[in-house]
């Protein structure tokens, strides 16, 4: 560490000098954060040098970042999913030994505050799409139902966007449930079957992405938090696999242990028994909550 | 390198994994500037091991820096300010080893169309502060002067704002001006003499620099833009080395070659000419600028 006499800034000991003025900090951790950024920080610029138009592009690209962001729109957490960073952050934060279902990242529509619904209820509410049936079983790792357990799930439309993203057009909680698990820890439920859609991509993510030649599509999903007594929460997805983007998700969030089985089912008797036409789909996956 | 079978994203590979991604990029600078900034956040992430908690608060904190940006603030300047970034940036940028006067950082209050005025103008419309005469000379790295060179001149006013900060309370263009040199290389002008001011502080940056135990301080300076025809452009300050922030300037701008002299002249004669009190400051500093 070279700092010049009087502290004055030097290239060579650039985040030393800054590191060192945060001595005074009360929270360690607050502290830890700010040294391992502004080194990383300090790292990047030496490593590439920008020059001041590219530093000055990319202060421009952080303001219209936030200037996209509202109350509906999260453009820092669409920049951080399609720099796998949420992909990583859920990644240090559940590290699965235990057999457990692996998570996967949030994404920036969930809400609070869905309906509670009975099982075996439709949450498509504009009727568009193709229905499917929805079910499986809440488990803990020897494989015993879990009773009470509460699921959270969400999805897209027929169309690709989900309620939150068409106020007015959509109706209010379109595609959204809240499920509660009886004894036998199964779930079940009706809904369309998801299509892959394109992230947010008329903002400065979009565009990024665009200049990267990257295509802003995820596979078809359905979101799921999963939350019971004594049991870590599961946020995670369940995917198609015959999907085409299916090896090219724009926010990384496939995992092979995700993909899940969607089945044609042509029963016209099930079908009717289930509200549905004569043929629909059906997909059956269990999760696997980890003990606390 | 690991990726698995189908790509799928792993902790272990995880900024490799998103860097293949760019193999498509057209423009090779820029899949540059994303590996390394990739690489760079993955870094962090994985030394930090943010919770979840702590990875949305970082999401709120750029969302929030981004909405304090307007037309005459700028908040992400700001934040790269106080981590030292633009002080890099420019460091490696502007690598002196010819004798000429060393940059510093520009600041977010620079305006375009500043009014050209004669030398010796006094550019203090507010009538408020003690009284200054700056003068020096524009010369190359042989000492001969430069003739024609335009120098652009910013300060805050007394009560340490600039005009952009106090629109309708200050006069526009205040202690601002853009002078020429004649044959002789050198400049004057009137002002006030500058005194220490917070950095904005009202907004996500001043909070963060507050839980980091940081004042938001800079010391006295005045800034120069110095453009000649036929030499490199110098963005700089001259500061007051009696200041009591001079060696914490919370930007981190302060050199040593930057430190100039205030003198306080007591001379009511030169004082009359100038259209001064009985006494006033002046100081004296050259600027040398290093051919294209």
């Amino acid at each position: 560490m070279k700092i010049d006499d009087l502290g004055y800034f030097t290239e060579q000991a650039s985040a030393d000098i800054v590191v060192a003025r945060n001595v005074d900090a009360k929270d360690e951790r607050l502290k830890q954060i700010m040294e391992v950024v502004t080194r990383k920080l300090h790292e990047a610029v030496k490593e590439l040098e920008p020059t001041e138009k590219e530093w000055f592009d990319a202060i421009m690209f952080l303001t219209e970042t936030g200037h996209m962001c509202d109350e509906w729109r999260q453009e820092f957490i669409l920049l951080s999913d399609v720099l796998g960073v949420s992909m990583l952050v859920d990644a240090v934060n559940h590290r699965k030994s235990s057999g457990a279902s692996e998570s996967t990242v949030l994404g920036p529509f969930h809400v609070d505050g869905a309906p509670e619904l009975p099982m075996g209820a439709n949450i498509c509410l504009d009727e568009k799409g193709e229905d499917i049936l929805v079910k499986g079983r809440i488990l803990d790792v020897e494989g015993q139902p879990i009773e009470n357990a509460v699921i959270d799930v969400w999805q897209a439309n027929d169309e690709g966007f989900y309620d939150v993203q068409q106020k007015g057009i959509q109706p209010d909680f379109n595609l959204r449930g809240v499920f509660r698990t009886g004894a036998d820890g199964s779930y079940w439920f009706r809904a369309v079957k998801p299509k892959f859609y394109p992230i947010p991509d008329d903002g400065p993510v979009g565009k990024m992405l665009g200049k990267l030649g990257r295509h802003p599509y995820r596979p078809a999903h359905l979101h799921y938090i999963i939350k019971a007594d004594g049991f870590e929460p599961l946020t995670t997805h369940i995917f198609d696999p015959d999907d085409p983007y299916i090896n090219s998700d724009a926010v990384f969030g496939v995992k092979q242990s995700l993909l899940a089985e969607f089945e044609r089912i042509e029963d016209a008797a099930r079908g009717k028994e289930l509200e549905f036409g004569d043929w629909f789909w059906q997909v059956e996956h269990n999760f696997i909550l980890a003990k606390t």
